[in-house]
C-alpha cells in the first residue's frame, strides 16, 4: 500500500489521491479501514469516492476539499485554537482542505472566509476572534498579502498557504508565494502552493502542542 | 546631447545620470543650462554633482534620491494633490526620487514615510491625509503589500513602486513587483522596480491634468 | 456574496466571474440588481449570461469582453478624455474590457484598434486623436513596445497592458509585461497581463479626477 | 525610529541592522535601551556594535550572526523545548541567527550542528534529542533536504530554513527553497532564504504557546 | 526512418513515440523487425501498440512505462547489479522506464519501489540490497531528495532521475532537479525530468562496463 | 594557442580577451602577427593592450569597444551597406563592438547612435539612410523596442542586440533579449545581451554575400 | 482587414491565422486574392482552409507548415541559395514554415531533415550541399545545438530556430533558446521558438539581397 | 571536524574549502594528516594553502583548480580510462577539478583541452582516445554542446559538466545545464555548474567499479 504521507502516533492516517484510479483509491480506504479508525484521502474525486463507498460506507465526501474522510471517533472533543481565513470563493478549496484536516486531527476551527487586503474593514470586524487563536492559517491567492496583515495583528503563529488562484503575473501562484516568503511581518511560515493539507496539519500539530502541554503538567 | 528621457512641453528636462563620466554629466548640464531654467539627473553620484557645480552653481543636491537639480524659477506655486508613502529608511531613496520630480514638476508632496502593512496603525492614523490626494505614490520592498492595502482604502489612484529591498526570495524586487500586479484592488498602476522617477513623472502628470482642466473650464 | 472588487462611492459594483458557477453568478447579479442601478461581471461566460438573463432582465452581454453589464441610468452624459489603443484581433478581447470598463464608469471611449510599432504610419495618421485624449489604454501582446511608442507622442499618461497574445519567448506575457516596466519613456505605468478590466478602471480614475475638479472649481 | 519589525506584547523589540549606517543603529540603539530591558538588532556589523557599545555598553555583539544583544533580564528562566540543526560551517550563521533569536525570546535552544543528509548515522545517534524537542528549526543549503528528513523521524513541527550557501544550480538559495516547500513530509514550514531570525521568532512563538497554555490550565 | 535516439554497437535500436502517429510508429516498428532482434519504442500509447502488433506479432506493450518492446533473444542471461529505487505509485511510470530499458540492454534489475526521504525505516530495511548494486537508478518527484540520502549510504554510482510529480513549488520537476543536481553527496548525477529510459540506459552503460572488463581480463 | 572563435576562409582571426591574463593575450597577439595581417581581440581590457603593445607595436587599442585590433591592410577598399544604430550613452560600447567588427571585415559602417523608440523624430530624419542599408545592427537595452521599429520602416534584414543596460524588470538584458525575440515585424534576428561582435560578424557576412554574388556575375 | 505583418514591397502578403475563426481567415483571403496574386496564412487550420477553399479555390494547403498558400505567378525562377536543416520528424512542422515561406518569397530550398547533434556522419555527408547554400535555416528542439555544429562548417550566415519539441528542462524550447543565443560560433541569429515563418523570411531576405545586387552590377 | 564530503571506504577524504578561514582549513588538514594518507580541499585559495603547509608540510596546492591535496601513496599505480574534454582556457579550473580529484582516487586521466562544437576538425582528430576511454568527462560553457556531440561518438557513459562562463543568455551557467539535461544522445548524465570535482569522483567510481569487477573475477 501506498501511504504517501506516513503520519505518525495518534494521527490519522492520510493518502494523496491524486495519480490514483478510483479502484486503487477503493482498495486503499478498504485494507485502512481494517485496522483504524479515522483517515483521510486528499486530493481525489467523487468518481474515487463513488468506488470507495462500496467497500466503506460509512466514509464521507467533502466536496469543496475534495477530500474523502472516514471518522469513526464518536464523543470527540474537539481542541479550539485554529482560525482558518481566506477571501472568497476561489481560495474556498485550499482553505477548506485546511480546515478538515485540522478537524479530522481533533481541532475545532474558526473559519473566516469573507476577508481581504482591499476590504480592511472586514478582516478588522473579525479582530477579536483572530486574536483568540492559538494559530491561524491564512489562505490567500492574487497577490497574496493577506498573511502579512492578519500577522501584524495578532502575536499567534500565521501559517500562509499561497493558492495557485489569479492571472498573468501571479505565474500559478509564484506571486503570493514570493509575497508570504518575503513577509516583513515575524511569525509567519509558509507551505506549498495550494497545500491546504499541509497547513492544517501544521496548525493542528501546533495547537494540540499547547494541549498536550496542558495536559503534562496538569 | 543625450537627453536619456526627452520630456515634453512644459517639462523639466531629465537626463540619466548612471553610466555617464562626472565629465560627461558636467558638460550635459552647462549645456541644458544654458536654455533652461529647470532641470533634473537622476542616479547620479555627489562626485558628479562636484563637477556640475563648478559649470551650474546653481544646482543643488538631493543626495538620498541622488538627484541633482537646477531649478531657477521663482514663486513657483506648487500644485498640492500627490502623497508618497513608504515604510522607512530601506526605501526611503526610491520614495524621495518620486516626491522631488513631483515637486520639480510643479506639484506640491505629502510625505508619509514610516507606514507599512504589519503596523496597520500607522497607516490608519494617516487616513484622512491618504484620502485627500488626488493621486498616491506608493513605495514597499520586501513583500510589497502596501499598495493593495492602501488602494482600499482610497478612490484615487494609486502608483506602485516595488524596490529592490529584501534578500532571498525578494530576488532583487521581483517579489513585491509580482505582488503589485496582481493586486486585488483595483486603481493600481506599476512601474518598475526601483523606478521612483517614473512614480513620480506619472503623478505630477496625472495631479497636472487636474490643474489644467480646472483652468480650461474656468 | 463575494464582491471580489468591492468598489468605491459612486462606481458600479464589479464582480469576478472566474472561477463561479452560473448559478453563484445568477444569485450574485440579482441580489445586486436589487439596490443598485449599475454593475459588472468580468471574465465570464454566455452560458453564466444566460442564467443571469432569467434573474436580470435587463443585463446585456457584451461577448468580445467576456463582461455582463447591467447599465440602468438614462441621459448618462459620458466623459471624454480616454483613448484605448492595440494592433488588431489577438488584443481585442482585453482593449474591449479596457473600453467597457471605462463607458460603464462614465467616461466616453476612443478607440483605435488597427495601430502597431511595426506599422508606424497607421498610429501617425491617429497623432491628433492620440493628442487629444486625457489618458490612453495602450494594449499589447508579442513584444509590448507599442506603449513606449505612444508614450513618446503624448504628453497624457499612459496604461500599458501587457496581453498573453504570442507563443515562445513570449512566455504567456512575460516579454510584453518586462518590455512595459522597462519603458524608456516617461508617462508609462503598468497592469497585470490581461487585465484590461483593472486599465479601464485606472483610465476611468484618472479621467474623472479631472471632471471632478472643473466641477469643484466652478 | 524605524522598528523594521514592529514586535508584540512581551517580545524584545527587534530592528533590522540592514541598509543602516553605524551612525543611525547607534541612535536607535540609544533610544531602544531608555524604555527596554531586552532588544536585537538583525544583520549588522562588528563596526555599528563599536557604535553602539560607546552608548549602550551593556549591548553584546554575537559575530557568528551578526546580531547586536541587549538583555538586561537578571535570572531569567528559559523554556526548553526548540532544537536548532544544521549541517556544517557554512550554514552555521543562519542556524545561529535563529538560535540567539529563540534565546533572547526566552527559549533554553539545543544545537545540533553536524547532522546533513548524505551522514545517516550522525542524524540518527541524536534521535532521542530530536524526539524530545516541542519545535524544531532546520537549516540548510546546498539542496535543502535535511528538513523533510527530520520530519519524517519527529511529530514535532519542523520550521525550515533554505540558505544562500551553494553554487551553480542552488541559484542563491532557490534550490533548498523549493525542495523544502515541496516536502513530501507533513508538518513542515518554510521561511524566507537566509531568515534565520524569522524561523527562532517562529520557534520561540510556537514553543511559549505551550508554556502559556501550561499555566493558564495551572 | 527516424532513428531518435540513435544507438551504438551491441544495443538494442530505441524510436521515440512521442509526436509519431500509430501508422507511423508501426512502420519504423515494421523496418526496426526486419534486420533487429531487439527494439525499444518510448513515450508511445496503446493505441499505437495495437498498430504495431498487426505486423509484429511478438512484440509487447508494457503499460506502465508506455513501451512497445521486441526481444527475440532466448536464454539471454542479463548481468546483475542495477537497483532501482522510488517512493510509490506516482513516481512508478518513470521508475519503470528506467528498470525496462536496463532489462532489455541484458541487465538484470531490482526494484525497490515503497521508498522515501519521510519513511526512513522502509529505506534501511533495503540497506544489504542496495549496498549490493553496481549501479542505482533513483527516481523522486516532490523535493527529490532521495538521491541525496541513498548515496550517503552506498558507495556505488547514482544515476538521479526527477519527475515532474507535484504541484505548486514543484513547478513541474524543476524542484527535484535542482535538488539533485545540488546534492551534497558526491557519486551523483542527473538526468532530464522524467527522464527513465535515458537513467536506465546510462544505468546499463555502467553495469555493462564491469561485465566487460572482467571478460576482457579473463 | 585558444583561438575562441575560430574563423574561417578570408575572415579576419578573432580571440576572445575575458578570462585570460595580460600576458596569455599578448602571447597569442604576437604568435597571430607572425602569419596574419589582421586580427581582433574581444572584452579586453587597456592593460592587456599594454602587454600586446610591447610585442606587437602596430595593434590599436579601440577603448569604447575594449577591442585589441591589428590591420595591416593597405588600401582597402571597404564595403558599404551596414548600418548600426542606438539610443545613446549606456549602448555605445555594444554598438561600437558591432560597428568595428563589421570595418575589420571589411565592411563600411554608418553609425546612428541617437535614436530611440520614445524620440520617434529622431529616427524618422534618418529614414533615407536606413532604407539605403542593405543590413542593419539595432542595439537597445532598457525595453528593447527599437528593432521592431526599424524593421516597420526597411526591407532589409536586422540584427537586434539586447544590452544589459537598464535596472529592474530589465533582469541584466533578459527584458529586452524576450521583446527583440518576440517582435511582431518579420525580418528580425537575434544575437546574445552584449554581443555586439556577433552582431557586427553577422552584418558582415550577409554584407559580404551581397558583394561576392555580385562579383561571381560580373 | 487585419494583416499581422504587414510586409513590404514586393513581398507577399502575410497573413497570421492563429486566434482568427475560420470565416475571419476567409473573409481576409478573399479580400487578399482580389488584389494581390501571392499570399500566405500561418499558423491556421484545415478547418480554415475549406472556409477559404469556397471563395479562393485556388488556394492551397501546405499540412506540415499549417499554412493556406495562394500563388498564382507562373514560371516564376526562384533564386536558389537556402539550405534548411532539421533532426527528424518532431522539427519538421517549424522546418517546412520555414522551407514554404522561403519558396513563396521566391527562393528554390534544399531541405536536409535527418541531421542531427548526435549522428554526425549523417550531417557531414550533406556537407557539400550545405557549404555551397548561401544562408541557412537550422530547426533544432531538444538541446539545440545543431546551429553551432553547422555554424562551425560553414562560413554562410545560419538563422537558428528553437522549437518547444522536448520535455522536462526544455522547459517549452527555454534550453535550445539559451543554446543557441550562446552559441560559440560566430555567424549564428536566432528567432523566437517554433518561428518556423521569421527564420525563412529573414532567409529569404538575406538570399534575394545578393541577388538584387548582381542585377545591380550587371 | 567538518568534512562537508564524507567519503566512503577506500576513498580520501574530500573537505569543502568554501567558506572556511585560512585557518579553519589548517586546523582540519593537520587533523586529516594524523589519520590519513591522502586528502583533498576543493574550493581554497592559496592563503589557505599556506596556512596548511607549515603544518602539514607535504600537502601540495594544484592552483588551477584551487586544490590543497596531500598524497603519501608511493608507487600508486593507477588504472587508465578516463578522458576529460574542454574548449579551453575558461573552462580548464573546472576540467583540472575533475581530473584532479580523479587521479587522487587512483585513476589515471587523459586531458583533451583543445576540443568545441565550432571546431569539430579537431575534436575528430582525438577520436581514437576518446574511443578508447571507460568513462567520459566532458565540461563546457558558453551553449554547452559538447557532450552531446561527444555521446554521439562513443558508447562509454559521459558526465557533463556545465560551467558558469559565458555571458548574457548563458545565466550564469543555465543555459549549458538545460543543453546537456535535454541532450538528445543517451549515455549523458550531469553534475551541477562548475562541480568539476562531482564529476572527477562520478567518473572514478565508475571507472574502478570495472576495475573491482576484473579483481572479483580472475
Amino acid at each position: 500500500m501506498d501511504h504517501h504521507r506516513s503520519l505518525r502516533k495518534g494521527f490519522p492516517e492520510v493518502v494523496l489521491g491524486e495519480g490514483k484510479t478510483p479502484q486503487q483509491v477503493a482498495e486503499i480506504c478498504q485494507e485502512l479501514a481494517r485496522h483504524s479508525d479515522v483517515f483521510l484521502v486528499t486530493r481525489t474525486s467523487e468518481e474515487a469516492f463513488r468506488a470507495v463507498q462500496v467497500r466503506v460506507p460509512e466514509a464521507v465526501y467533502r466536496a469543496t476539499a475534495c477530500f474523502i474522510v472516514l471518522d469513526r471517533r464518536q464523543d470527540l472533543e474537539r481542541l479550539p485554537g485554529i482560525a482558518v481565513l481566506c477571501g472568497g470563493t476561489a481560495d474556498l478549496p485550499v482553505a477548506e482542505e485546511a480546515a478538515i484536516t485540522a478537524e479530522v486531527m481533533g481541532c475545532e476551527v474558526q473559519r473566516v472566509y469573507d476577508v481581504g487586503v482591499a476590504g480592511l474593514h472586514r478582516l478588522l470586524s473579525h479582530l477579536p476572534l483572530l486574536q483568540e487563536a492559538r494559530v491561524l492559517v491564512v489562505v490567500a491567492g492574487m497577490e497574496g498579502a493577506l498573511p502579512s496583515l492578519v500577522a501584524g495583528l495578532v502575536s499567534a503563529p500565521v501559517i500562509a498557504v499561497p493558492t495557485s488562484i489569479g492571472y498573468g503575473a501571479g505565474f500559478g501562484g509564484l506571486a503570493p508565494l514570493l509575497t508570504m516568503l518575503t513577509s516583513c511581518a515575524p511569525g509567519v511560515a509558509v507551505v506549498n502552493i495550494d497545500n491546504g493539507f499541509g497547513a492544517g496539519y501544521m496548525a493542528a500539530v501546533i495547537n494540540l502542542l499547547a494541549s498536550q502541554e496542558s495536559q503534562a503538567t496538569r
